[in-house]
């Protein structure tokens, strides 16, 4: 699992820092028990993982060891899942999906921090989330200069290595040497007076090729071998391929209409498998620009046949079949791929000046317009709010979709009320669904329902809402009438009956 | 009411233009049934006064005429009284704040459109709120180019002119001539790879000291000479005080810390009495930079005092003392005093480069600081969102103030869930009551809870607000524990007994 010292040798070219090799445990054994450790990290690439392990190695030996684990997003099982299932947590932020982690998130056990991915690296920067102790980041290479190349994903490692104490590099010979050159880091300045973020195209480069620190900062160059847990990327099923047909049906519309050109604006696009469809409906537009958080399988295949212009991202998460097919020669997308932090990637000055049209998934969503993206029946953490909000908030169109329903019809992910608020009506300007579209910019609270419920919901279902709506109408009145006597009865139903039907 | 031609041509610089002068009922005669019409204005200043009360004329002569109204965002009397009370605004947004109008939104009468006032602009752009017909703007003069100089508020004017078929000036002879010079306009462009907003210290002026617009858009010119409604400053009272005194606690140990310099860093305040007595507070640091939509009175008080160094908004509302003791001699605050269109004294860049202090006003917050600023009981408008959303999100410190109790203590500003959410959590990163502060940076979902239950809450509910909690933690378990069937239960009792205690 450990690659030699000469291997790792050979990858620090800054002949100095090579005194600094060592093994995991001696790394891991500088850790000392309340520790902030931030690492490298997101949708389950380019974090740590030998440092990790031996980490855990002295929780299994006995050692009564809690740190406060800060990421760049969503990390694999070597770094959450190990540590959360040994109880050596005390607070997670910002993002999470491995499910040990979240079951002990959703027993108050670990302390979780749901941020807009945006506001983590800035708000270390203001010390609102005290000093890190330790960075520790997965890296290609160390620079002539000292400089740490980083992996499969960017996120705040720029930042945490900035602001920690002292910083852990961790060579991972398992990935592609062919990532050097993909990455742009940028920092932005502190206020007072601190300029803009000179970036105008998704494949702009602002920055350097690799994280800039001091070298003597470096105390430990560890090593591992072991690739990203790989994303499962499952075949789209009819729904997923539905609502993708609708959100072309829709954005081909606005180009017609010509509120879009031809190749759009810069799209970000979620994750997961209901995101890979949308991107494979985009190959209907030429010249299309990516600038979004995760860059999955699908835009490498549209980057190769021509359809996708550029690809601006924070990570690279691909399937098995796709790492073996795009990361030995990801070098061949350097002129039109870039990877940043997320304080880049995500930031509301940047996602506002792109126009960049937003398209983000909903957990459930209800008859206004208002969004849960996190909390299962109002109180189970799923994942957390990731980026959603940055581009939500700030781009040119924001579209949520969802499944009409889930669990063979048990549940109507359209509700006369959500049980969280992520995103509210303020953010949402359309809602597509497997059974339609419904364009909610212009609307008023009470035109927005009627809308949602009549082109977005299942027709079982459809009858209901109205129902609730015109009894909401009637009995509460006022601009965005709900009844709040009966605005969870759904929900409640479903925990007593498995069903939201009557 | 209405000035002479010559007091009219006077204001007039542009020769050719002095033709178009005519009365307002020639002006409202250009309105059509149906149309999108578009005007100055916001916390009733700057807004048309002649022209609303020539077209609600039509509607009193027994014609049946019905408009689209955009504004900047509360307009007064004249404009959202008159054309509400005879039923003439089919489509409102973004924001009001006059009695009729509300009643009118809250019966559904009136379409309501409760935006970010940082997106209508944006949206107009887009071509997402239609095509304006006619833009309707208050006027100080129009230049010798024909650009039209804006008296005390900028708000959306200059994207409205730009994108209206027809544009009317109504000159207020009633304002003082000393606003000239104070404005800074300046449109965004539109993507695809538009450039940054150039702007970086709050004084920073970036665009022309008047709306450039085609000469040959201006079809009327017409006048009035009827102030602004002037705005009611009530006298703080012990609540609000407690409130100003909590939050320059707050700020001063931030300076302490290191975390704020000495004149902290630019500030957005709300409006009405708590904003006023929060200003009153800034007083005891120096040099403070307000960067903000709204300017009242002791914004000019500590200026003179030397006390703020600079402030931008996007409007000046001043009570009738402020109006006689400020107006008249507004030029000599010019260097330090800028007013700005709603699209840049709101704009995401900007608040985040500027590292804006946001302190906004919550009508509810919740346990785990959910916040409602819009929707009483869940149903009834009062006023919108506002700018909150603008500046609670990109800010460097987001801050909500609310008393702990209204009602003589029968409602709790602080209830176990929110019946509508305009600021999900994520947003708000320090609560402040007059009973207290909770720092909720850096805290997970339960420690939220303890933190605002503990320090925010009144000594009658608070054994009440730990009750809940307690059993949500036990029933329903999770990150952010709700009970969905007694989420409202303080809402309910409140309907049914007039108080929110047992």
């Amino acid at each position: 699992m450990v690659p030699s010292y000469d291997q790792i040798a050979e990858k620090v070219r800054h002949v100095k820092l090579r005194d600094k090799i060592g093994n995991p445990q001696e790394a891991a054994a500088a850790v000392k028990d309340g520790m902030i450790v931030a690492t490298s990290g997101m949708a389950r690439a380019g974090y740590p993982k030998s440092f990790p392990t031996a980490l855990a190695e002295r929780a299994r030996s006995g050692e009564n060891l809690k740190i406060d684990l800060y990421t760049g997003a969503s990390v694999g099982e070597e770094l959450d899942g190990q540590l959360s299932s040994l109880d050596m947590i005390k607070k997670r932020l910002p993002y999470q999906s491995v499910k040990s982690i979240r079951d002990s998130i959703n027993k108050r056990k670990i302390q979780f921090i749901d941020q807009h991915l945006s506001h983590t690296g800035e708000q270390v920067g203001y010390g609102y989330l005290g000093k890190i102790d330790m960075a520790i980041i997965e890296a290609l290479a160390v620079t002539e200069e000292g400089g740490i190349i980083p992996t499969t994903s960017v996120t705040n490692s720029p930042i945490y290595a900035q602001e920690a104490e002292s910083i852990v590099v961790e060579i991972n010979t398992a990935q592609s040497a062919e990532l050097e050159g993909v990455h742009d880091i940028y920092i932005p300045e502190s206020p007072p007076y601190r300029r803009e973020i000179p970036l105008y195209r998704s494949q702009d480069r602002i920055g350097l090729p690799y994280i800039k620190v001091p070298p003597g900062k470096i105390k430990y160059i560890i090593g591992s071998d072991v690739p990203d847990n790989p994303y499962s990327l499952a075949v789209p099923d009819e729904i997923s391929l539905a609502i993708a047909r609708q959100l072309c049906t829709f954005l081909q519309g606005e180009v017609r209409a010509g509120r879009l050109p031809e190749n759009l604006l810069p799209v970000q696009g979620g994750v997961g498998t209901i995101g890979n469809a949308i991107l494979e409906g985009l190959a209907e537009f030429k010249g299309v620009e990516i600038y979004s958080e995760v860059l999955q399988d699908n835009v490498f295949k549209l980057m190769e046949e021509g359809k996708i212009a550029a690809a601006s991202g924070c990570a690279i998460t691909l399937s098995p079949e796709g790492q073996k097919k795009y990361l030995p020669r990801i070098g061949l997308f350097k002129d039109h791929l870039v990877l940043r932090p997320l304080g880049i990637s995500n930031h509301p000055e940047l996602i506002r000046r792109l126009g960049v049209i937003a398209i983000n998934t909903a957990v459930e969503l209800d008859i206004y317009g208002q969004v849960n993206s996190t909390h299962v029946m109002g109180s189970k953490m799923l994942n957390g709010i990731g980026g959603s909000g940055d581009f939500a908030r700030n781009g040119s169109l924001s579209i949520f979709v969802t499944p009409a329903t889930t669990k063979n019809g048990a549940i109507s992910c359209i509700v006369p009320m959500v049980t969280h608020v992520d995103h509210t009506e303020h953010d949402v300007m359309v809602v597509i669904t497997d059974q339609g579209i419904a364009d909610l910019r212009g609307l008023s609270a009470e035109e927005r329902a009627e809308a949602i419920i009549e082109n977005c919901t299942a027709a079982q279902y459809r009858p209901l809402l109205k129902e609730y709506f015109s009894e909401a109408c009637n009995k509460s009145g006022g601009n965005q009438p709900q009844l709040l006597d009966k605005a969870f009865q759904w929900h409640l139903r479903l925990q007593e009956t498995g069903s939201m039907l009557l």
